[in-house]
């Protein structure tokens, strides 16, 4: 009787699910779109879970794990804040869909998610100690020590988009100034795009598309980028000593353009990165890692 | 049949050691100077360890432990590198030690040592999951998570004093510029008052009485400080969501003069500050932190 696990990653407009065994093959996935209201919601995901159980009958089904964008209580298994999917926010959802599907379901961010499933299956195997950034609209994070998620007292560890990288920086929503995902997201490329003038509707890859073409101009952001998340970088790895730090997320694509400038910063700002030598590198799930990542959290507590 | 531990706390002029029971009392305790020449200071520690050892037959020894300043490897036992004591750079001194005494030895970072100590029986009791940040003519840090020292891949976890938290802000020794150290030690005090034009031989007691005097410019310093201190803490508060963060070392004398640009920083920097309301509070152990985390080492492990 073979063992596994279903994974779901919840998003603000659709969802992923997956059947993966304890090696990580998946076994069978599902995707869809997402709905607005709570009820939908979770009806979408009881059933695609459902329809994955069913089509594996005989074998063991070791548990349910979810990744969800937003802070998580996990003492009460439910999305304390979630911008992308409101209406899940302060009800109990693990217990609601523990009570619908009567396995044992565990609630994760989908940042610490990503970053567990790097570690199990992707760029991080074998490795207990890592920080995965993901770079996005924002950036966030995943931290995971001695092989298991910090959350910290109230799930909210790793928001490391918004540690100060320049303390007279960009402003931020959040009430800072010089935020790591202000000068270094996808979001801050077109937003120094813009400032320098190269174009006013611009996306992240067609400023990519301009550095990658010659654009002075554009390659600059990418230095500015590199140079912000260096200085980000160099803090984690002051404060953490981890062998691993892992970047995702669709910006990887100019790594080369963003590498040199974020490698530079590390050396001259890090004595315990010239000292200890860890290992930066892309992550290589993609956005399958926090699939994976929940797949991977029954297995985990097992 | 009463167990007790001993703990040695070594720095670079003098050492403290003692005998310690379980609940953190102090049975005996010896003092003395430290010799530069490395059989000098391990002749010194095996006399002062088998003095409280003699005095204390018929109890049980749990174990000794040793706090240093210095990076130690912790599987080899031994300092990495130490400015303050290079004669034990790079010696096997555990097993040195182990083998003289007959008894199990453990090594430990001393700001580490001294986060162990809050933790034990400080500010920290009770508290699984801290940061500590010491202070004074340096800053070092000492973070404790799940009730256990971060010590990361190489023992260098915790080097807070050299994150970045002014891009632009004074050079640092360590190659990089405007780390925490040079903008909120004891020494960045001083440096700044000198700027200032306050004196040119003020130590930073000095600087304070100043301040608490009236002077404008010494008040500028402190709040100064502490704005560059409350960037650094904004920064752990994003990345652990830790309940506690203590700092200690002879400027806490200054609180007052300092907490209040500190926690305005706070305030303002850190969304999980604002919304999960960590403590950020005075250690109480002093200069003793060291010498109990010292002391308890042995009993964590047992």
């Amino acid at each position: 009787m073979a063992e596994y696990s279903i994974g779901l990653d919840l998003g603000g407009t659709n969802y992923r699910a997956a059947a993966i065994d304890r090696e990580g093959r998946i076994l069978e996935r599902i995707a869809g779109a997402t709905g607005a209201a709570r009820e939908a919601i979770l009806g979408e995901m009881v059933t695609a879970i459902l329809r994955l159980r069913d089509n594996r009958r005989g074998d063991e089904l070791a548990g349910i794990g979810v990744a969800l964008p937003g802070f998580i209580l996990m003492e009460k298994g439910l999305l304390l804040k979630s911008p992308n999917i409101p209406s899940l926010e302060n009800f109990p959802a693990r217990d609601a869909l523990q009570a619908r599907l009567g396995v044992p379901v565990i609630l994760e961010n989908d940042a610490n998610a990503a970053a567990l499933g790097e570690k199990w299956i992707g760029a991080g195997r074998g490795c207990d100690d890592l920080v995965l950034l993901t770079l996005g609209t924002g950036i966030g994070g995943g931290i995971i020590s001695g092989g298991r998620v910090l959350r910290g007292s109230q799930g909210m560890a790793g928001e490391v988009g918004h540690i100060t990288v320049n303390p007279t920086g960009m402003p931020c929503g959040c009430g800072n100034i010089g935020c790591l995902e202000k000068h270094a997201s996808a979001t801050a490329i077109v937003t120094m795009a813009r400032m320098l003038n190269l174009g006013e509707n611009l996306t992240s890859e067609e400023v990519y598309k301009l550095a990658a073409g010659g654009s002075e101009p554009a390659r600059r952001v990418f230095q500015s980028m590199g140079s912000a998340l260096g200085i980000g970088l160099a803090n984690l790895i002051q404060i953490f000593n981890f062998p691993l730090y892992l970047l995702s997320g669709g910006v990887l694509a100019a790594w080369d353009l963003f590498a040199p400038a974020m490698f530079e910063e590390l050396s001259r700002r890090s004595l315990t990165y010239r000292a200890a030598a860890p290992r930066v590198d892309k992550a290589i799930l993609g956005t399958e890692a926090g699939l994976m990542g929940a797949a991977y959290l029954p297995f985990s507590v097992n």
